[in-house]
């Protein structure tokens, strides 16, 4: 099995990369049993989360993420915790906002992951 | 079942009073299976947790909570994945750190829960 810190980097890279990307490209990483908790507000399966991460309200974002730390959530079934803190830019805006970002990925066939949790916040002042 | 933004809620303020006023009182809350990634050290297991709580160079220390987001992680043994941004100040320090903190919380008994992960950052510009 590859190391659970090697998964969570090749995550975060796939993640992040599409993300800025082209957010539709993250259609494939949820199922509908899938939560994302965006800012406190709460959306399950796959169509509610495409949807809030396509509409929010920029048009372009660049994620640098600082921090990745990985472990294993449910030892047996082989589902890892990842949690992900960065800065992120929106459009034109010259001045970073700080982020932390946690997901729980749950196997999907070998070698596949698909992410069952997802809670996004700001880190205020 | 307890609502688990209530069960989340409750546990936040057990493990951050307790953490503010004697951190020796979170031993009973880890087990010899529980994870700890502070500051991307790794320490496994409850003894080893608590020893690094209660050594991380600070006499005092005050948390302050943000925000708290819960989701079930795995929902046919009720475990939850507990998510938590804040401020905290240490000994005489005058200027707040933010930091992330996340937990998963597994069933331990009725009504109890033992955290099984922890992974603590602070949130860096």
């Amino acid at each position: 099995m590859a190391d659970i810190n090697e998964i969570a980097k090749v995550f975060v890279d796939f993640y992040y990369g599409n993300f800025d990307a082209d957010r539709n490209n993250l259609r494939n990483v949820y199922k509908d049993i899938s939560m994302l908790t965006f800012e406190g507000q709460q959306i399950q399966g796959v169509n509610g989360i495409i949807e809030k991460l396509t509409n929010l309200g920029f048009k372009r974002i660049q994620h640098k993420i600082q921090t990745i730390d990985a472990q294993p959530s449910h030892p047996s079934a082989g589902s890892i915790l990842v949690s992900v803190t960065g800065q992120l830019l929106t459009d034109d805006e010259q001045n970073p906002q700080r982020f932390s970002q946690t997901f729980q990925l749950v196997p999907d066939g070998p070698g596949n992951y698909f992410i069952f949790n997802d809670i996004f916040r700001l880190c205020y002042m």
